[in-house]
């Protein structure tokens, strides 16, 4: 079968330690310390077979470019991938799909052929001390998808029936399979919103107000789910014109960009207090990898009992006023990835039509033309692009 | 001024012990066991005057009719009201509302003359133990506003500032003052759900299943706060046909008739487990105060961690199976009125257009007609009637 | 190796409807209802071999009995066992117990050869909707060690890796390996208390008052966790001489017997305000499975805010006055069993000596002489009875 | 009468913008910015008189001394007072206090004459939106005794009711007046270190290891509080010698100087993972007020879900690596003061002898010797210093 494959030399940096496990599996924690000239092309590989009794092995029919990917593609000056993140290649990219069951192993329980299917970006082992409290996405002993375990840029993966989750609802209310696909390799990235807003935020008081800074999909993810669980006024900021746009369908009410609030010399803290009257948001996402910038901001629009939801990614450490998190009793909570019951209860608000992901795509892409579709991602024009084997 | 003014015999059943703050304030826990022969009448009284410094002067722009205000008038065969409930008359009744400020004391700092404004019913010290615990709700020294203190079927009314809420933002998005008195009068009811969903039940996990049994004015909140705040299908269960239809318009997916189901041989269990697929609801509300009836069908249709929030009045004990609370890891939460941030936060969410509770208002009458109203609602083919001075 | 065996003959009684699953693995989720006429005895039976990868074998050392053991050898009038629990025969017995390692599979990564270990009775999915959420305890696909799975009542055990939790820094604690065997064989119990308490219930607020109705061994294990979590005053209610005796010694300040009380016409509520000067208490734990008589008495002596934890089996309904539950903003929690981090919690309190349950051993059998461990139990003058092979 | 009085010139710096309600009142949010060349002496004032129906007058017996007392004392090199908090002079110091009622207003109802008591630090309004949502901590309308009104560094003192909460319970165990005067003493730092854990925090799950760096007075009731709660290894960090030695006596079970690690070349990230076993901690208390050093160690030593409590006050920005708290699932949140039922709760845990504060008291002063308490604690060598007039 046709996949988009990821290699890359094993080549760790003076200097980087690697660990034992590192060194035994040739698996990097951190890929950008150790994968260097990475070459991405569409190759001939064998197309996967049950092995397992809870094998399920799913025909891909949507599948999102997701940032991590492009960072897979792009290297630093030293010619190391730049991604920082779990890596372990040769490996197929892509996890964020779709598609459709058509073999199950002889012990499968979830699926059956037949069903349409979304699947768990992080593989956690179930039995270590935080995956058996609740912390999957803290597991001991985890993979990858698509970054140390073949994705989803093929026509064909395979998966363990445990991280697999129908769409079926989702079909019976749209009656539309395009519709259910593309929802469905919708859910990885809102469920990563979900994870950072309910099942470790706690969720909001609904009335409200709430924050967005960044509106790439996960920014926009949490403007739909905060919309559909009662915030009161919604604010985002984000420099990209489409990203703004789409941050206004999802349901934001006021949206800024940051450029210009800068050449009128306002502060993201002085609107935000300024559109919530002066007391602040109750809830202030993170969403846009730029701490040094954003978390200085964050601490002068708290509300009292604010929570802050670290869901973006920034590099090196961020200058954080703690007195000013102790003076108004809030809270910073991080968060990556997802885990639990995030995947089913983001199912559900889309079979509910309480919320529609599909707004955000503003691409589609052939599978022979993967490569194209993450080079088009790196441009940062669009919101989502998808990969439609 | 005009004034809906209650009148009753302090007669104490035989048999029942007053306690020595009932007997020294002729103030009775249990209106049922003490007051008869009540009479209800529009009477002229004199206006209320400013005397502390934090008192505020309210012109009263529009009262709901609970129906509690029907078993003040309403008796039992002995003649005693039928609320069982604080009470201490004469008392002017009326306890949903919203008017407009005409005076305020000295030191009064939460609202000006002119602010558009609501008021909490029940009235707590803020110093016991439980109100500094956030439970004023189950404050020491409770006095009820329209019960126990000269309420709002009137043409003024004075409050304590810190009961006191504005509604300019309500006003401010809609620019429609009928409108934002209308809305400020429902915020009471509203307040009621919230409390018991939010503040005392901690909300539910967006995309969850909920149900509301019962479709009186809470219920109908009930509806459209569990709308607002994400749950996935909503199911409904009421006799009332305007108040089923009004569930649609609140936002119920699914709306049944329990008359109709009985005659089919349906449990409302069944139907439940039918519409979700075998899991049952993450949060059933009983809105009903049906307990006899309804705990014995909300115990076998709970899903794991379900949430049930009793907010109806029930007169007596309901049976209920307690394993299936363990089996399932569920619980039963207890709530009654409103007290915190509930008013705050319900006026956010209707300035913010997330709600809109006049949806609900059938009917509207002057204030000299007030007692009609009563009885209007005594028929209990209205939702939420209104009286307008 | 030896093992006692519960044998008993399936004949469901007439009018009790098997479901399908039932009847296809003749594994009953009601026993009460299908086996018939059982017989425990000492038998020689093959021991286990590691057969899958994530296999562990482990010698038993000490295997406490459970209430739930008397109700598969006691029966009812028609001869059916008395056990309303899921069960399979013939099973070995024994649920509460520790062990060494002697074996593993090719994949175990939890536990080594030689490593002291205790194993969880609930074996769960781990990938259903329930498990996801951190609800292991409502996993869809349930088993039980020592009903429907051989348990510990032998030689030899048989388990999955998952469910399999290491003891070694009780050892590293006590260097004592009776402590630390009898430790381990007290761990289910404990955590069975430990899961209402906290990860069910949440915990209490430290300073608050609490109430355990019962003294069997799960009422005193939540005597002695009250007591290690900050609650102030803990009263207790407890029929049995030695286990009021034991009570004080889990940490209980006041220790009542209800038959007195009701000599002297005290009830356990009038009890409940006099010790706390009327506030009535914070958290209260049902732990008597006398719900009929229970429920009646807690809902008259909670605090604001109290929560009543549900961990004792009542057969039937019992009469809950909802209402009180509202004026008090208190709930009723249920919980059954244990699951998550239960174990490894409860380990850690006691490799750090915050608890210790051998306190409550109060008789010592042999493998051979299980059964007369298990008549034992049934004359109901112990608190808790183990089997040491 | 006899009292402790600060005085300062009005005088503020160059540069800083006074709000108008600064202004307006001559009290600073911000007294390191504003109050000039303090003078502190024991002067002779007019002792407190009722004038308001709920105003108390409090007979002193004891009263702590705190670091923000010394900080009024201290200047910088422009001769401002080193404290950054509210203030409002001439004013009485001394707000961690405890004495008798003397006399009481006509409407006072939580306390009698005769009544053993304690007063809350922070004066907050019960009627603000913070207030209502149980933030009072948070009120927008603080006011803070010993620091904006005359404090307990005197015969006498006056304070509204809803402040005061009674120490009786205290006295009927210990049945000794000087041990319930010095636990009075002590509620109003333990309040803060249970605000910090338990009412902000949620508390921890018992089982849980727990770290404490810094072992000031609040750092030592945290120590004690976390013993109480459950906490498993309790793991502290503290510089002086006696405050170590305090630090075990309170519950720590590993104690260590940062001072010597250092020295070892050891850092507090890795005891803490020594000690834990490579889990990290599941609670960890910043108590040292030296964010610049300690968050960058707290961030390597946390178990997934674990809670970072933010109690010591660093000035200026922390660095924060929010990618570790996104990794570990785990959160930082602040708090100050205390506020709710932290003093009737930390009142209970006295009464019951689950904790025992008065230990860490080192020093004892008569009233007309309080500058010299300031100064005794000024050299840091004490844990806590009592005045007792």
């Amino acid at each position: 079968m046709k996949a988009l494959v990821c290699e890359a030399e094993w080549s760790p940096r003076k200097g980087y330690r690697l660990t034992r496990e590192e060194d035994a599996k040739k698996s990097a924690i951190n890929g950008n310390q150790v994968w260097k000239n990475p070459r991405l092309s569409i190759k001939e590989i064998p197309q996967p077979e049950i092995s397992r009794p809870t094998d399920v092995i799913i025909k891909v029919k949507a599948c999102g470019v997701c940032g991590s990917d492009v960072h897979m593609m792009e290297t630093d000056d030293a010619g190391y991938i730049k991604l920082a993140y779990r890596t372990k290649f040769p490996c197929v990219l892509g996890h964020e799909f779709s598609g459709r069951v058509v073999e199950v192993g002889s012990g499968v329980k979830k699926v059956k052929t037949g069903d349409m299917v979304s699947v768990e970006e992080i593989h956690w082992c179930g039995q270590c001390l935080a995956c058996c409290e609740g912390y999957q996405n803290q597991c001991l002993y985890i993979e990858d998808l698509g970054f140390t375990e073949d994705g989803a840029f093929a026509e064909y993966l395979i998966s363990d029936e445990k991280y697999v989750w129908k769409l079926n609802d989702i079909m019976e209310t749209y009656q539309d399979e395009e519709k259910t696909y593309e929802s469905g390799a919708l859910i990885e990235p809102t469920g990563v919103a979900y994870e950072g807003l309910f099942s470790r935020g706690g969720g909001l008081r609904p009335g409200g107000h709430a924050v967005v800074i960044g509106s790439g999909p996960i920014g926009l993810a949490a403007i739909a789910l905060l919309r559909t669980a009662g915030a009161a006024k919604i604010i985002n900021f984000e420099i990209s014109d489409i990203r703004r746009k789409l941050a206004g369908r999802m349901g934001s009410d006021f949206v800024y960009d940051p450029v210009e609030l800068k050449k009128d010399n306002v502060t993201m803290a002085q609107v935000i207090l300024d559109v919530t009257k002066g007391t602040g948001a109750h809830i202030l996402v993170e969403a846009a990898g730029a701490g040094q910038i954003t978390y200085p901001e964050i601490e002068n629009a708290m509300e009292h009992g604010a929570k802050v939801i670290a869901l973006g990614v920034t590099a090196g450490s961020s200058p954080v006023d703690i007195i000013k998190y102790q003076i108004a009793g809030s809270r910073i909570i991080g968060s990556i990835g997802h885990c639990g019951a995030d995947f089913p209860r983001v199912i559900n608000l889309m079979a509910s039509r309480r919320i529609d992901m599909t707004q955000i795509i503003t691409s589609r892409f052939p599978l022979e033309k993967a490569l194209e579709a993450i080079k088009q991602t790196a441009k940062k024009i669009d919101a989502k692009v998808l990969v439609k084997p």
